[in-house]
């Protein structure tokens, strides 16, 4: 980036010295807030709109504004636009090259606003964006899961506590609980957008201005919703970036979970999963290796989220009214925020529908697992015996069952007997993995035909988005 | 407490010895959890009702397990309950409670449930009744800020930017700032609230149960609007205590800003507001001292806030499904968190209304800092000079100002138009604090008749309530 | 607690109306400072002997205070005290029931020193008798690792990368990487330590005092290294806490670590290792689980740390010089830290000794792996082959095997030799796991020669403290 | 950069498909550990020393791997190197780019290396000689706060707690409260450069290696102290940058209090100093605006430092051992903590020497501030009255103090008696800020006989260096 004579700065009439360079440097933003580029001119453009309709611009005044302003636009975009540090941001670096480009009229476009409402905008407006386009991504995966948990409705797999083999499951099941976390993360995303969808502009440094500007037109030109109702409070609020990265938070952390499991099952320990080539890589030194690089970045990348939202926390905590430079560290963290999720969710929505699912290896080790214990011990009390004593009854049948190696499916009914003689020869049915599946045939219980009915109610849920 | 012996353990069928004592101190939670006694006897009187509905129980078995625990819970609330660390949890305890004084009848209570999905409905309980309460306290806040306002509405004090005098506001229009950072963590709640407020009663360990349960009769008894969807979800799930403790995070970094802006205007060298003595401490060494401790505390208080939200975070990184023993540590976050958020919402809305303003102090500030400057620039714009032109004159005036000691409104006409001389004599006008804020007479802008027309509305959102 | 008129305050001459009694409870520290009682008393014999070697109290005077204080003592450590809320903490406790027992010539007992000075001191009495404490539980740790390591110390399993079998190595080695962990987690808190051990006591409020202490017999008496050299720094600086709680995120992220560990290992689908029964619990509703507690419980609480950690920095970020009342926020997370670390280690240097490992498993797992690739690959280098393309050798052999599910030792040396025709016969050597483990006999390498080697030499370093 | 096809990737023999040409660019590391180019190419070259030491290369292919890494070195630093993202780190482009140019020779440069020690030696040389950049740096501000704290040793200002005026102190004293602070953070980067500077090299992907390499050769090339002990440790270690990132928070921590209080004292309420015009920035709205930047940006920066920490602490929890893919999430937040820290260092070591203090601003606040009170408390105890009795006194004194407007300094001798009757004539000598300031004239304290001497041993501490 080129260097501009600090003497040019816009607000050097005060001052009895230049800028120190390196502190000219370490000041700027321009190498990190230039992305926010089109939406500084997509906010200017309707700045200057809204001036000409109360009449602080001429029409003629407005169109050369905006012309200006286009022609930087696509000057940006095709890679011809020579940034300055010594402009400090990607605001001045704009408004100095309009002035540049069409002369004195461009100095008025700044009327009635200043960097701090400028700014604010600016980053609403790129958040909101943001967010949809994450919002649709997060659909994209929770349709992966949907037909995968359809295509693996009847899939026996051990369900886990403590990763100890606990009861059986569906891995249509297993799917769905983490289309459940995406329904929330989406949920949230939307409600994050709402507030972040409010207008600053027309709140000026702090206080407001005197021209009479058109605060609802400008909003209406830029799709916000709302515009801000308190100067002070809208120049330096950064809620908006805060709650959004701790939406992110929850939703790396969702997905640092699926991650964990995927890393688990693709094992060869468990061997429940086989992970396409293409989203994994290979080691250097180890031929045979084949690393479940995806999940594991993603697991990963969860710090950095979580980290972003502490330096946002730490950033605003105490800071007194109105707005402070330190709000500048508001970006990068906020920018990263975007970029991680944007991409882990991409990678886990392009990888989730070819997850190829190993369903003989599942059922094996369902079956060495006592998975059906609760289910004995359900039984115990459907025969009439309380609860808390069936469990004992079923605990020391376990014991038994770890001392000989052998599942309680395996052991004769005589010996079963042996640990309750309530029990009677039906109670091979309930000891079945399918049984076992069948029986839990509650709203959000694990049995096929339940999960059935939850991928059908999602399905008609995201066909209303 | 006291330590029954091991053996006494529910789940001790499958051991062949028994816990090591310390193990048994360290993995009880029974500590900090029995704070959930009333929850948890809440939901299980609901779960009996409705194992009774369903004809799981008898009506006089679920009116004896009913009386059982409502006995109790009396007796909790009396300090006559004992409370045993090797029951390791207040399930535990009120479990064998209840078996110890009704009999084996006690024992059918947890039939179709688990202790995974009991404590998932004990915590979303306990969060909604503090949710409901942070919220009262935060409409309280802002009343006294709304009075506040309205008692200041034509007060003037210096808005600073970077802590520098910038422009002037009213004292009434900074208070407002305050009650819109409170009006968004009311916000924040009520989203919050809405996913607190979903029945994971019915998931039992993981899968579901085998029994013929009405989750929905049982969600209506608890008032919660919606059933979980997934039973591994369910069981797991803690997005809830996260997203309450980001939100939390929130309205702590604002009680920060606000505290911060308390103590440095409390300080000599600000001298605007006085706080009363009952909300201040003394110095042990200083006799002359009168700290503002409740800002500062609260201030240090936002500190723990963002630590309970990494350590929720922290915790459930990377857990796989379903339900682990880490999830234990999910409640000390969350409980330290509502109390400091309870606390330092009280502590702010007592002390708010008795915040006394030195409204003379304050002016005599504002006219020190050249706080009209930017209405000189307006002004010149509005005689035609671009803005970038206006700001750099009136850079040149403030810069013989700050030479000769002198405020903008102190130099005579001729001096002013030897900057420019398109300045007339009604430049005088736009100079004076009065004129300044008249000005900004824009929806959010500092202009009191703004001001008013922002309480106004406020006031009305809050009768809404 | 007792909650005495606030009236009788020590710092009450100034103030014209009493402290609110919310207010009172929710700025008051005794709740938990109070376990600062011992080293309270301890700073204060100190403190009044040196005012006596320095003619400030006569020796009979010292007398009656030091007697007075270990009067206070014991009648702390046998439950006797009554504490009060409305005399805020721990140092006002103490010398307030100091007045009321020897009169008068208690108050003299405050000369020359602050609360703030004095609180610093107790602090770091503290956190060093808890850092010596931790220090030997690190080490009773390490020898359990090392006595493990040697009896495990040829027992093959298989070395992971991403969670993928990458080369064998022996349980013993594995081991020993936990060792060199806590070996530095030792150093850390022994660097901490010497920051700790200043004394900060005679930097009074602020500035120092004009009293003639003898700062360097203080030290002397209460086993201080060194003194504090600037006053404002002294009362003000929680440096030392801070990175205590760094080392201590540390620890338990290594403890997070090993458990995430234990808990696959104890995993049916791995099934390396078995803990002991009294370190684990059971399941309220499956019978037949026997979950690895300890280990889950010790992963979630580096949460808490981590929390605590981040509560610490933001506490601290930005106050300015010297005491503020935030800084009462110091203590919860310093003395969480320490008990969480007391107990985690703890459970871990009593349960490691007991881990029963299952060389068998371990065994035929490190042969399913192709753990041996890189040894073929290592043998072509000695042929001659460079080493990428021996690497691309190896890549299609391992496909192959992958594909017949048969490991490298077990193809004929034909099929092998169609791979590059430089194998020999001698290649089923270097395809031996016991080849593979021995001839990584280097310094820090897996062969059992040098793991053992290693442990020696560990031991001596334990025996030199 | 450049995409060459995935399959020439080096690790392509097993697989059946290419990478995934998001996943390829997901994945990669080479944007940003590029920056590591030149310590990767330092330790090759040391590698291909000790394999030719060892006989594993010939001194002559040694001599060509050598020459053709330095003149990848050059072509690098020249920028005509041109990256791969589908060679996905900087160490797999160096490599590759040494085959293109010198051949199958310079396959063999891996031999007995994997990429997991290769990084890890990397990121230690790197952070290696950042350390010793940033004790320069912290160095050269200690130079000019001692600089600055003799100028200004008998320079009185108002000595704080609380924010509230306590005693006089030295602007000296003050300056050395900032020395020490630096003091300890350049201890901690020291202690912590001992634990960095040890070499991993020689472990491979995780087991140590087949090869007769000699380590302690290799770190003795590279000037590491000792050698890593534990092949599995070694490779997956990341606790040295955690330790240098919670060094460095402190570092920003102590920066932001410095920060905020130049802040405050460069408000117009305070006006205490006076930060040079080419250290601050202006408004693009307000021309009077200087904002005092620099310090706001320090202070805002402390938050991105805090979030690296809690990154890498998140990034390293529960991980297995030993190398995983998350682990590449390391170097990002390790880099920009070095950057912040030697960007933040430079500017204030810059910065400090041109601070302009504002003595007279600074004497009148701290005669308006009943600074002096302690004094009296002192004057009366040594007068013979019990210090809490004194404060009572002082206490009365200065409640009339603040309703007649007047200091303590201020009120006729009779009136002073009026509050203690052992008050006499030599009253007012320590009620003076001379006196004041002369009488804490112990070790640490603030006379200006101490400060000098503390700044005196301060430069002999430096000059040992």
């Amino acid at each position: 980036m080129q260097t501009k004579a600090s003497q040019d700065k816009l607000w050097g009439g005060r001052f009895s010295e230049p800028t120190d360079s390196f502190v000219e440097a370490f000041t700027a933003s321009v190498a990190f807030d230039r992305r926010l580029y089109r939406h500084d001119i997509q906010g200017s453009c309707a700045h200057a709109r809204m001036l000409a309709k109360v009449g602080v611009l001429t029409t003629e005044e407005c169109q050369r504004i905006v012309e200006g302003l286009e022609d930087i636009l696509a000057q940006v975009e095709r890679g011809a636009f020579e940034w300055s540090v010594s402009l400090e941001d990607v605001h001045m670096n704009v408004e100095a090259r309009l002035i540049e480009r069409i002369g004195d009229v461009g100095k008025k476009l700044h009327t009635g606003r200043s960097r701090n409402d400028q700014v604010a905008t600016d980053i609403r407006l790129y958040l909101r964006e943001a967010i949809d386009h994450l919002l649709l991504e997060i659909r994209r995966l929770q349709q992966g899961l949907l037909d995968l948990a359809e295509r693996e409705a009847e899939t026996v797999m051990p369900g886990f506590t403590h990763l100890q083999t606990a009861q059986p499951v569906t891995f249509g099941h297993h799917m769905m609980a983490w289309f459940e976390m995406l329904e929330r993360d989406h949920d949230r995303l939307v409600d994050c957008r709402r507030r972040v969808n409010v207008l600053p502009l027309g709140s000026a440094a702090l206080a407001g201005t005197p021209y009479p500007l058109d605060r609802h037109y400008t909003a209406e030109l830029l799709g916000f919703e709302r515009i801000t109702d308190n100067s002070l409070d809208a120049v330096s609020d950064r809620d908006f970036a805060i709650e959004f990265c701790a939406a992110g938070a929850l939703i790396m952390t969702h997905l640092s979970r699926f991650s964990e499991e995927l890393i688990l099952w693709a094992s060869a320990q468990f061997g429940f999963v086989d992970l396409p080539d293409r989203f994994c890589t290979g080691s250097s030194i180890m031929p045979q290796k084949k690393n479940p690089d995806v999940p594991e970045l993603v697991r990963g990348k969860s710090g950095r989220v979580n980290g972003n939202l502490i330096a946002l926390l730490t950033l605003m905590k105490a800071q007194p009214l109105a707005y402070n430079k330190d709000n500048q560290e508001d970006k990068e963290p906020l920018f990263d925020t975007i970029d991680t999720l944007a991409g882990s969710l991409r990678a886990f929505a392009d990888m989730v529908p070819h997850i190829q699912v190993r369903a003989d290896a599942m059922a094996a080790a369902t079956r060495r697992g006592f998975a059906t214990a609760t289910d004995l011990a359900d039984y115990l009390v459907r025969k009439g015996m309380p609860f808390r004593d069936a469990h004992e009854v079923v605990g020391r049948a376990v014991r038994r069952g770890v001392e000989t190696g052998r599942d309680l499916a395996d052991m004769p009914l005589e010996e079963l007997q042996g640990f309750a003689d309530i029990i009677e020869a039906d109670v091979h049915d309930v000891l079945t993995l399918e049984g076992s599946l069948a029986a839990r045939d509650l709203h959000g219980g694990t049995a096929p035909r339940q999960v059935r009915l939850r991928i059908a109610s999602a399905r008609d849920r995201l066909a209303r988005d």
